[in-house]
């Protein structure tokens, strides 16, 4: 029979990553094209602890909850900013399944159809795919190395009215690079001047391990700012647990949106997550994995300066999981992927991080999935195919 | 500052039991107004033993996983479908954060505002509110005693043109009713003759302790019908796990909606909720359940056989945690509803089961969440209430 589909959904791709996974996933490939936390550092017994003393207290954990989520947890999170000097009440956190449902109850409390929303360029695919399903206009605006370009920012907000600015400020997927102090108020004055609401997506931020904590967006513009965080990289991504923050005029669009989505989020993996959190410290753990993702980065950063050729230039991450590749401007990364796969590496090539999903000369390399031996391998033989596509 | 919402959110109502149920949430009200399957119940020796096996075997279950779902549990969910004689491959198959989450996929692959969409009259609030989110044109269609009326089904697909009817055919939520074996058939010749896609919501389905199991919908009309499943009411609601089935071509729409929506559902619970289905008979678990809860029912109706006055009407459920009480038509279920809470009794008013949020002479009850005892008080104070008010 024929089916009628929305013209919703017949706008939204596949994701591109996805399909490109599938022809990387043989073990003679070593694959920089993944955007996973490395799995060794999961706290895998102290989970089995937290689970054994949640479900220990009887069957509570199992049972229907609140859509906001479980209280202590939002407390907990609350409590965490308050450390870095943000001020976040609990009624105005909200726990989601993973970041990317924040980025699809976003989408659906202010995204009507052809509404104009501005992204950076390159901007993380995810939130590019869960906002097009609402098939907004997209703006881009450029990312310099220090931050969007503030002038084009505020030049885009007049001409198109967009609604939203999202944004990730802190070792951004996918290309690693960060907001300067300078830029993030030059940012906010112009999202303040322009009443301009802004997603700042933040699941990397407690992964810095070069420079300083810089302070959040949200922090100097409070009632414009929603902000992200999820405990993917922070403790285990299979939990699918982030949480939103926004003021209560925008949260409570946000908790009708999130009961007609799934009612709640998973309570069991909140309890255990929480119960976790409670017996263990978070900063310890994060310092393990911040090591080890550190010494990585740097095997990636040097391995890079000693193999590629002239012509090619890449970034140096303060934190995250990504480095962001661009070739001379006449290159195709596309083509060079294939290339890369017969040379046995493979990368992420930079189409699906543009909305309009033009050709790329760029790629994003993920440096946490992989060892330090397995990384110096792996960006030789991606060197080697950039000579051979390069001629 | 001014937000500028969508007109899809502000189109969308808060949910309507959220707020009464705050009203009855003290102790020394008896409430029916719930929805929650009981605790008491639950396998939680049974759950934690699945969890410290999962998490012997290393911290696969805490990464991140595939769109579709564990792929074990759903060979599990196509073998128990297999015992009922209908046969789901595995590839039509995706698991899901909940039922509810299925609704806001199917929202969103098949829903452009205007278009036209059927419900039955009552209907599923959670429903109602997750397609409400993409404004459709609500159309209802009376249910009568053993289903849907097929005459003014058909009628209203051929005037509307509507693109998906949604029905629950077994012991629905709100109204207990379940469809007969012929109107069964006879609802899927109207479906399959006008090339109507239907979605079957069947979260009781497990929980019929009266009678013998039907054939779904699904089974008379494939390529029409998309089914849902779920652990909420037979294992766990607080893991958030249900299923659709949908064949190839709308499942791939329902791939990258997910996607788009949550990247994937919790995998830690996926694994857990195996491990236990693996490990623990869900056969010998259901009929402890059922046992309970035709108890409860057989209660609440002899309760009402014996206590209400004349004029009032209400359903005996072969299944599921519901009923409805129908009053005389001058009535109203939400004025009865504040004479009630005085009489320490809370149910919820059938407003919300209704597209259009018409004033209702009927409630739910639930039986699911109260022992008999309570029940049999609690229905006494119902028909003190209502004696009080009919005068």
């Amino acid at each position: 029979m024929q089916y009628r589909f929305s013209k919703n959904i017949e706008n939204t791709p596949k994701s591109f990553i996805r399909e490109i996974l599938k022809l990387t996933q043989t073990p003679e490939i070593i694959s920089f094209a993944g955007g996973l936390p490395n799995k060794k550092y999961f706290p895998v017994e102290e989970m089995r602890e937290a689970t054994n003393r949640v479900l220990s207290t009887g069957g509570d954990a199992l049972q229907y909850s609140t859509t906001e989520g479980y209280l202590p947890l939002r407390q907990y999170i609350s409590d965490r900013y308050k450390l870095r000097g943000l001020d976040i009440p609990v009624d105005e956190i909200l726990i989601v399944s993973g970041s990317q449902q924040a980025l699809d109850l976003i989408a659906k409390v202010f995204i009507d159809t052809d509404d104009s929303i501005i992204i950076e360029e390159p901007s993380y695919l995810g939130a590019i795919q869960a906002f097009t399903l609402f098939r907004p206009q997209f703006h881009a605006v450029k990312l310099e190395d220090d931050g969007v370009d503030t002038v084009a920012l505020e030049e885009t907000i007049n001409r198109t009215k967009a609604k939203i600015f999202y944004t990730t400020p802190n070792f951004q997927n996918p290309t690693g690079l960060t907001y300067s102090l300078e830029k993030r108020i030059k940012t906010t004055d112009v999202l303040k001047r322009t009443e301009t609401v802004f997603v700042e997506d933040d699941p990397y931020g407690e992964l810095r391990f070069i420079g300083e904590h810089l302070p959040t967006l949200k922090s100097f513009a409070h009632d414009n700012g929603i902000l992200l965080g999820s405990f993917s990289k922070v403790v285990a991504p299979g939990l699918r647990l982030g949480w939103v923050c926004a003021n209560k005029i925008i949260m409570d669009k946000l908790v009708t949106a999130k009961q007609a989505a799934d009612l709640h989020t998973n309570y069991f993996a909140q309890r255990v997550i929480h119960q976790y959190l409670t017996d263990n410290s978070i900063d310890t753990y994060i310092k393990k994995i911040s090591d080890g993702y550190k010494g990585q980065r740097q095997a990636m950063v040097e391995a890079l300066k000693k193999e590629m050729p002239a012509g090619i230039k890449f970034t140096e991450p303060e934190g995250g999981m990504f480095l962001w590749v661009t070739l001379p401007e006449s290159c195709k990364a596309m083509d060079l992927f294939h290339i890369a796969t017969k040379h046995k590496v493979a990368f992420v090539p930079g189409e699906p991080f543009y909305a309009d999903g033009r050709s790329s000369n760029a790629m994003r390399l993920n440096y946490s999935c992989s060892d330090e031996e397995t990384i110096r391998i792996g960006v030789k033989r991606l060197a080697d195919a950039i000579k051979e596509y390069m001629g």
